[in-house]
């Protein structure tokens, strides 16, 4: 069995039963909604509850629950550059203002990056008279590149025999 | 003279003054810093007054200033996938993200996109004792697939004898 | 099921009983045959209505009328460049006349884009006694690219301690 | 010299003394402004009497005005996929809706293609409430698949010797 | 049913039958050699009554006839570059003499491209005592660039209020 | 010297001179002008008469008529796929045709090649009422696979101790 | 049936027989072991007779025998660059070598290249205390670019009317 | 001034004067050597002091130093795959062992990731009768995914009109 | 079976009896978990004794037993760039120091590799207060480029009569 | 002073001078003329007696004599795949071929590599009635994949607290 072939398997049944992702989110629990709906797309993992509750509200087997408490190959079966429009947008926005981050950021925060890992995204709508807009909220944890030869970390350096 | 050449001649300037983004940010004004920096950059245009606050600092020709007054070719000279961790980290969100950001608004908002052209983003450092964190957050205009047929654009659709 | 799984039944029945894309798209109606036909090939959504008329037309479960009602990871199974001839000629004549397009558009509309979103299209046959002619219209609304920071959507822009 | 150089000092030339391209259209005069401003951009050829015009306009040597009654080498230096989001609108529309296009006009013109060579394309504006639009019209001459053995251009065909 | 799964039965076919190409040719009847081959590898489409005539040889459903009556996706499941020699070597062809003949056709036809639409192939063995060779070949219409703004396709162009 | 540089200074004297491609394919003789023109642009060598001839022409240094009667690194500098539409349609020949030239030649041929090197290339104009054609030929010398084991080249197979 | 199914059948059969590829080579015969390998692994043709002793050594059906005697497309389903290491270095020692080796046979045999289709090559241990060595010898026939116009091959150049 | 150029001309008096990278690895001081040549090839920043020891080592200018003390676009100019057998050598371990690399560490740590940002590296030769070894330790801190919706960070998750 | 179908047996077995990558390595013994479990995932090969214990252990016919045994195309099924964060960091790694390491490496030991091929790699925890890090232990043997013509490899150089 | 523009200069003077390969590589001497050919063209390092004498050869800079010896960045400048046909046939050899040199080897060596590190490559010329051929000599080391868990190359393995 595939984690493919898994989210096949859940969206079908999702289609079938006339669920909303926000019926699934809420069943599952514990994560925002991003993770959860990113989980059963088969990018994120669950935790043992969740991946429980999961099994319950699809009716999955014990090997199907267990694969979703599994870290799956992320990325796979996502094609770079999207393809798809809403996609798109995003990466187009990181691709032309990807130089100017780095520069804003540094200048602030110094050499270092945003995590992706310790990171929480949020989502909302933003009523305007002109037209609703999406609200995306982004937080990740900012990581100093550690020059290493000064962190003490029983790491010695240069060419001696050993 | 090459939009590239002209982003080198400014780099070289900013480096040899000592001239913070923040400097130039205030100096120049009217946009967001990471639309300026975009603009010096070379992605993004400045009104005809910020170039020439851009000109009058910087010390440039009047043929500078009129570049920097027009619309570059945008992701010009960028690479992608991004190879500097800072941004690849962003470009690694999207991928990873992507299929449930897709899933997640389309359930909230309809068939559509989150537009990167009527968009605003702002930067700012969250406070953390585990670590300061980089706020980023964003916000587009929603915009409708329009399923044509419908609209009444002057558009008359059909193979006919014209 | 896959989406070109519904794709590949619905040409198998199309080509079954003989039907040509006119008839597809008077009984599903409502949009035009561009939208229609891209519905059917799995890069377009159909309302309820004409995925119930289309699920009575082509004999579908409940199933896959609720697939034809989502939106579809748009480009996916795509070949780019395009390999098939008439395909390939539009691609062709969007790499010459890029940049000459986007220099015209925004000498006469300022920085901005045409919408894909917003967005109609009509093909024509344009009788000619030299060999008939194709006659695409296109209409897509302009986007003006909006330099926030001025734009007031409830970004407050800059590096502050939250 | 390079057509990419001579392009650069067209620019060069059409910023310090401020033109529009509306203007430099007109100067050089005889198509429409798509070619002539993808003749500046090096997509294009201009005939001869407009390429003096050209010459005469921005001051040319004689060996760059024959350039510009060269065929260049079409295509050269563009990115593709396209990285500006006005340009990649075009390309997303011809990837999403190719396989409907192709459909479509197969069905009423038979096999063969729309011609981007005998071609013609406007750009208009669409005044409109909501937000004026950019209206492209494209016409090509539809060209049959020839299935040769039944042609008769004095090829025969077959192994034989000769 | 995919075209590439139909291609796959008429080789099997073939092979179980131990037909030559030039059967298969002889008995659909109405092309050249090439077109037919490629209809059968699902590049080309065969008429009606070609169709039915393979249909009538290897036995097929009405649905199978009728799918060699379309016209494929072109290029589809075609390596690009050629991995296979023979044919690579064609693309080595153009690849290393692309500019000459570019040269050479322009100079005697002017702006414009040979069809690869109104196109004509044969295929020759040129006995010869050093060892016989193959010979190709090829005749397309030569197809002038239009320059638009002249050629009264009933395209108004220009920026206007309509 | 890089080739690609002699290359364009050869193109700047031609413009200069206003020479035609016959004129200066006369002027080196010995070859087809294919070749003559292929060399020029920096893809075929000339033999020494040939560069002298060349070298008189062109009023060339002692080294740049050297540089001319050594084989170049051929396909340098060649956009592949073809960008410019005169070198795609040739491409495109090959990617549609390549299988059906596969399976014609070999039937006729037997397991082998058509020689991309002992190979002649000549382009001729079929004048036709309706248009004329661009007629070309190619004859290139049929390579059998040589199955080793058998071709008693001095080489010994196996794995031995030697 | 894919060439790449009957690879995949001929290589369970030699895993459950437990047979070596020495075996399999000596039952076959005729061939150096690298080609019969290469024909079982689906990239060369076997002659009539060594398909049929195949066929019998693997208890193939008629169809199947038939198709190891077909010339496959060479290089399907192979990646390049490779990720095997044992194959990757022979892509390395090309890459790294490759201008040195065109530079060297140049100067020693002219304009040409050596054969990949008159092509020998055998393999052997070469004992060494150091460590044993692989031993790989290559010979193919040199084949001298051929500059027509000057072969007599029965091909006019030149653009005439016919 | 461009880093690459900057780069070039402090390869080219390292080599004019002799020094060994031991010598500007001790002249700069403060990190491990990894980390200053990767400095002085592009890739990393160095502190103030340490570009300013590097500027009198190496006699640069006040802007040339300031450069070295900037963040520099990492991964520029670096090729991917690696073609040099030493690095790609490296490439090849990655992508071999990568998936055990993950399996490994995610059953010991849990879903997240080996940061390489908070990291350090160290080489070091290992003596050895059958041939000296390289023996490089690296050592990064291990980041766990963090399932946002739990963590607190001022985010609030939802759709709800603000 | 491929070896792809055989790997997905073996995790499919893994989930349903909840083993751990340290059960199985332990079950299966001899090697370093890094290459059991490379094994298992298709990219390293177990010896008999081991394949036959992991056959035990999971219940394996002889043939898939035997497919343990074999050498598989190592790094078919992987994508690279890594999409996966995880070993995405470790590719980045490379690529941002894959210079330095040459430097540094090249410097200490001359020309030559550290070979991938006699490597041996180590992971352990390293207990941090600060978080623990993974420590990744390397040693390759370094292999100095063997310039030849001097080696006396039983290889004569250079053209002669033979 | 980059690698390519010292090569591009040895190569201007062997042009001036009208040296041979075989005049320069005797004048150097030491290695085989591959690797000395490689040196010059900028992919082999040479010794320092050897550069030296490359230094006298061509009157070159004590700098430009120390990048000789130094070692290049292998692989920089080479198009890969090749598009010159003399280094494409051993390219499309490799490809073709790879999986049986694969399967070969490996069941006569047993898991391992032909190391492209400790190789050598001679070339010589096979007089033959048919044409003379090109025989190319390969010998590299076999190196067997150390498995390691049982080198016992001071490498603990396994998750402890340090």
């Amino acid at each position: 069995m595939k984690r493919s072939d898994l989210t096949e398997k859940l969206l079908d049944i999702k289609r079938e039963k006339g669920w909303s992702w926000k019926h699934i989110c809420v069943e599952i629990g514990g994560y925002s909604d991003i993770l959860i709906v990113g989980a059963i797309l088969g990018q994120m993992k669950l935790t043992r509850p969740q991946a429980a509750a999961a099994g319950k509200l699809f009716g999955l087997s014990a090997s199907e629950i267990a694969m979703l408490n599994e870290v799956p190959m992320r990325g796979a079966g996502i094609a770079m550059p999207p393809t798809d429009p809403l996609i798109y947008r995003f990466y187009e926005l990181i691709m032309i203002n990807g130089p100017a981050l780095k520069a804003v950021i540094e200048e602030e925060f110094g050499d270092g990056i945003m995590s992706a890992i310790d990171f929480d995204m949020d989502i909302a709508r933003l009523a305007n008279p002109k037209g609703d807009r999406v609200r995306i909220g982004m937080s990740g944890k900012f990581l100093p590149y550690k020059y290493y030869g000064a962190t003490g970390n029983n790491l010695e350096y240069g060419f001696k025999e050993e």
